[in-house]
């Protein structure tokens, strides 16, 4: 089964953009900093190895906001992979390019997990990423870590509930402009039985 | 100048304790989680190392909650140092062993700084680390960053202004309970000759 991974890049106090993120300024104020990281995707090390694997992945899940602050990806994130879109509310008019709207967060994960095949799904922000970890449908989290305060701004961890969710480091990659975390969601199959009990 | 460096250990959603802390209850709701690295500290490794670095600190910073939660040390955090509690308000009645109060951050910082000779400075509690951050009299973070996620809790950071505060990876040391990451707080002198012009 395609493994589902949140891939974020989140400063060191846990923001993935500065304040007042809007369409028109899609990272917020002094959010951009966030992606310096990514000037270096193509320079010979463990950024481009990263980069490579999130290039390689299969399908998307994406959260509402993310898919429209991102100006929808013009329909095509990389490699014109299925985008599932998770939205309470399916949008007017016909999705553009490889897009879908789904509103159940279970459908969403089996959508795109059969959509990848024997590749993996890449996540992308925190309104997903939530959702999927609230369902127990988030397998693994890949987070670029940077070292920079933002201070204020919108939050990767937000919103869950307190029952704590325990990780297993699997990788660790660094270099001067960022640290690479990996880790597997523990016990998800294990939660899935019980909530299935 | 004795370097003034926050010891924190953090979980992967930035929380230092559990909901609902109380003196009762100091790392609130299933926050002791995030100290069972410390039951490996003696075994040969990162952690000793850390541990053993943050016990070498020749002077104490503490907010007032987490000098009151825990249970003000009964006078003593480690080998008698002097511990400077952070508080707007004086509480009544002389502090118990090597603590003083002090309301004032600069000069709170002065003081723990003149304490610890050429040694260093440990930093303990959110508040602290906040009001120090702030102040620009941080100079270093080693954070103990835990691969759980608390979903609710107390955050290290929060209540910071939305100006980033850019940081130096010093180190990072990790083990399969804890990855300790140390920054450097960049340009601490410059933003103080800014302030002062």
């Amino acid at each position: 089964m395609a493994t589902i991974r949140l891939y974020m890049t989140m400063s060191l106090d846990g923001y993935i953009t500065g304040p007042q993120d809007s369409p028109d300024n899609p990272m917020g104020i002094g959010g951009f900093r966030l992606f310096d990281w990514l000037s270096h995707r193509h320079d010979p090390g463990p950024s481009k190895q990263v980069y490579a694997e999130a290039s390689a992945t299969r399908a998307l899940i994406s959260g509402r906001r993310t898919y429209e602050h991102a100006d929808r990806w013009h329909g095509d994130h990389h490699d014109g992979v299925p985008i599932f879109v998770l939205t309470r509310h399916i949008p007017d008019g016909p999705p553009p390019g490889s897009i879908r709207y789904v509103s159940d967060v279970d459908e969403c994960a089996a959508q795109a997990r059969a959509a990848a095949g024997d590749g993996e799904v890449m996540v992308h922000g925190a309104g997903a990423g939530q959702a999927l970890l609230r369902a127990g449908q988030l397998d693994e989290l890949e987070l670029h870590l940077v070292p920079v305060l933002l201070g204020q701004g919108r939050r990767l961890f937000d919103h869950l509930s307190a029952e704590p969710i325990e990780l297993d480091p699997i990788r660790r990659l660094t270099t001067p402009h960022v640290t690479h975390l990996r880790y597997r969601v523990r016990g998800r199959h294990e939660r899935q039985d019980q909530d299935g009990a």
